[in-house]
């Protein structure tokens, strides 16, 4: 099942894919997804950011088994950084070099704290692409990637929450980032150090998830310079792409 | 002028106080504080957290003349750490010792990016008292501060906004910090190594804030131990008190 949010003339809306529509629906978090009646085409739709996180958490350091030899670290993004798919990235040349990072995200359903493995998979809503775009010449001045990681537009997320895939069946997606057109990395979700359940008990032994709420899962070599411009588009398999111009 | 955000039986409220009464408003950040009419008595009104922030931030080392050897820093916060005076913090017995931190807490009036020195004045809504609780020993395990920052209640806010007080005023402003009633720190802002002025030419130059966004301008001497069972109460010359349980 395909979530989304969409923009109408009337504003914002939460909706559900059936068939060749989107149904709205209260809320992607109410019980049932309960439809209000008012659909939608599919065709023409303008997707939004598929979520409103009010925590943005990356891994850091999650590339590759080296990574498991150092404990698992996180940072916290600005919520403000989140845009939808087709939205611009924002380059600041003061800032420095730029990379997209294709990550697969997951979405928070419901409130998570101190979760064991087996409670992961009940919190877990679904999985959208992430893009952890990074000033990276930053990240050596400031050790908490404040600097480097908030700039405007640097967290496009979309183009929708696939919720049929259960938390064994991430394991190893293929990640594919173009930049205009052409690949410029290739690789799987299975080159994550820590996987999905191991990072999400290790993040709410330390703090409170919550409905919308987005991990990014890390860029196991999945980042892609990019310059204004440019268009950068990310494939995570079973998911979708998601598409977004460097301006 | 004291903006805050009271409790009632209907709903949360943005609110000015007028003489003896809290006078509902259509929104803090609405030109001339539109009145809808609705009031409630000072006396007895529950205080939430006065603003609801998208982003926060807190100064890092920037507790003195020597961290201006070093260039600033700053941290974000999970904004679902965020609660009211009165509020419990949280301990994780296992995140180990807690300090708590009293600290001039910026409001924001409206988005600010790449803020001039002499455009600072015109973003910010006002001053409250911030408490930024910090677990200081998962502090050495992690320089993203991930797990040392985000523990549930670790952003206590309120218990107004104060807006009568201009840049010039905080600079010199006594801060003082009781556990179960007694002093165990007492400082100045003037002990901020990095000004006000200077923090947001610094921050708005990496990242966009915008209304309702906190920064916490960092601790010059004023944090202090907690346990489970005591109550911190925090106060800044000419905004208030903000007393909270530790459980």
């Amino acid at each position: 099942m395909r979530l989304a949010r969409i923009a109408t003339p009337t504003g914002p809306r939460p909706v559900v894919q059936d068939g060749d529509v989107w149904a709205v629906v209260v809320d992607h978090h109410s019980p049932g997804l309960e439809r209000t009646g008012e659909t939608h085409p599919v065709d023409g739709a303008r997707l939004l950011a598929p979520c409103e996180p009010r925590v943005v958490l990356g891994m850091a350091h999650n590339s590759g088994p080296a990574d498991r030899l150092v404990p698992p670290q996180a940072f916290t993004k600005s919520a403000r950084t989140v845009v939808g798919p087709g939205e611009p990235v924002r380059l600041d040349p003061a800032a420095g070099k730029v990379v997209v990072e294709g990550e697969l995200a997951i979405v928070i359903a419901r409130t998570a704290r101190h979760l064991t493995p087996e409670q992961v998979p009940g919190v877990i809503l679904g999985w959208t692409v992430g893009n952890d775009v990074t000033a990276y010449e930053q990240s050596a001045l400031d050790d908490k990637f404040t600097q480097s990681k908030n700039g405007d537009g640097f967290t496009p997320l979309g183009p929708w929450i696939e919720t049929d895939l259960a938390v064994a069946g991430v394991a190893d997606l293929a990640i594919d980032v173009q930049v205009d057109g052409a690949t410029q990395a290739e690789a799987s979700t299975s080159g994550l150090a820590w996987d999905v359940v191991e990072q999400l008990v290790y993040l709410t032994s330390h703090l409170t998830l919550g409905p919308g709420d987005v991990v990014l899962t890390g860029s196991p070599g999945t980042s892609a310079h990019v310059v204004p411009g440019q268009t950068s588009a990310i494939t995570i398999e079973g998911i979708g792409t998601l598409t977004n111009p460097i301006v």
